[in-house]
């Protein structure tokens, strides 16, 4: 049985939190949060602190706190025997500190309070030092997935660019695409279909492929023509820029 | 039975060809196309024609080609007695011959050759200018969709810009995603389940609440790294335009 220590009450150390306790292999024997009231969420279920020096000794300590408060937290621990491993995309694993066995354990998903994910779908991305905190990592995450994958923390912060496009900056357009719909007395839930097809249909082409619409056939007329429909200065701004880099993506012009 | 004459023989022509003639309650009696090479995809099932003076009398003319040449196409179709219809979001049902029975059926989705898509889950927005002709796309759309609604030119025009930003756009994200990716050695696919839970999200949750990222919480020691983690000149505009209008959306600064 591997123990875990979790640092974190948020929305990755809560779901963190629920998958390895649905899951027989690992123990998470303590949750400390800085907030006593923030650990209310995990009370019930085992010992918490919000006392940095009453941390219990543990296989692995999982940091899932603010990227800014990683390198102090962890600190605290660097008299521990445990491995110590933070879960962000963008910081490398060299913020730990030094002298002290360290690792990388990152869920590459989007969490929100009170919405249930699959975690068998997710990859875990996981940075060590050397094989057997590998092998510890790689025994700890697939007992919650079934994509745990070695990255490097250079790969890791290109993958959290890259999300970054895939999941914050669509979700922006799904937003001002609801904005347009609202202005225009028109249900945004028509949208959905058409949304989930798209997001599924890079699963089997490239999305250079999949890509369609009036600047991918450099359709002047209708480029132009939504140019005057939108009211919004930004919304305007960003679909000439948006346009005209799809343009360039296909060697057109106008 | 009511007779159908597609007119067109692209994607969104096939699509609407499969749907109905897996469907009882319709018939698909002509297609028409202007090159002959374009049509052998129905060649095997139907009547094809490649004359537009050789159109059948049919219930419903579908006019499914390119934006450009609905106007000009039509007007063959001005001494028929059944109601023209177009499929194209952007146009007016207007640009169709006056004194004419005149519709629209448009099919809000992305179809791409070869890829099966389920036509029952498809918005299919009517528009017709009297109750009769409306009642017979209601009739002819609910065949191949359970989801048949009236929209009128405006709407319409609207929701097709939407689409814009929901799917032209969004794919384009997921292409600078994969070029971070391929740039930086890391596997593309392992953002798969992120775009998937990305799409789901927004159909319980509003995009405004769904928004995730270090735009939405000003985090800009994380904005910062990611500009000059990007190398692509056109990448680094869309992002800084991009997380700018997230902050405005929730009104922060950096």
């Amino acid at each position: 049985m591997i123990s875990i220590v979790i640092l974190g009450t948020g929305n990755v150390a809560k779901h963190l939190f629920d998958a390895f306790t649905a899951q027989i292999g690992t123990e998470i024997i303590q949750v400390y949060g800085r907030s006593p009231n923030a650990l209310s969420y995990f009370k019930n279920h085992l010992n918490t602190t919000s006392d940095l020096s009453n941390i219990k000794e543990a296989d692995i300590y999982l940091i899932a706190i603010s990227d800014d408060a990683i390198s102090a937290v962890s600190k605290f621990l660097a008299a521990k025997k445990g491995l110590i491993v933070h879960t962000s995309g963008s910081i490398p694993m060299n913020i730990l500190p030094h002298k002290h066995r360290r690792g990388v354990l990152y869920p590459l998903q989007t969490f929100t309070a009170d919405r249930k994910v699959d975690f068998k779908e997710i990859p875990i991305c996981i940075e060590a030092e050397n094989k057997e905190d590998y092998e510890l990592l790689n025994e700890v995450g697939s007992t919650i997935s079934d994509k745990v994958i070695q990255l490097d923390s250079d790969q890791r912060k290109a993958l959290h660019l890259a999300a970054v496009f895939a999941n914050n900056f669509t979700n922006h357009m799904y937003h001002i695409a609801q904005e347009i719909c609202v202005q225009n007395d028109t249900p945004f839930e028509l949208l959905f279909p058409l949304i989930k097809e798209t997001a599924a249909k890079i699963q089997d082409l490239t999305p250079f492929i999949a890509q369609t619409g009036p600047a991918c056939r450099s359709d002047s007329g209708t480029l132009e023509k939504h140019l005057t429909q939108l009211k919004n200065k930004k919304h305007k701004k960003i679909y000439t820029l948006l346009s005209e880099s799809i343009l360039k993506t296909y060697g057109k012009k106008l």
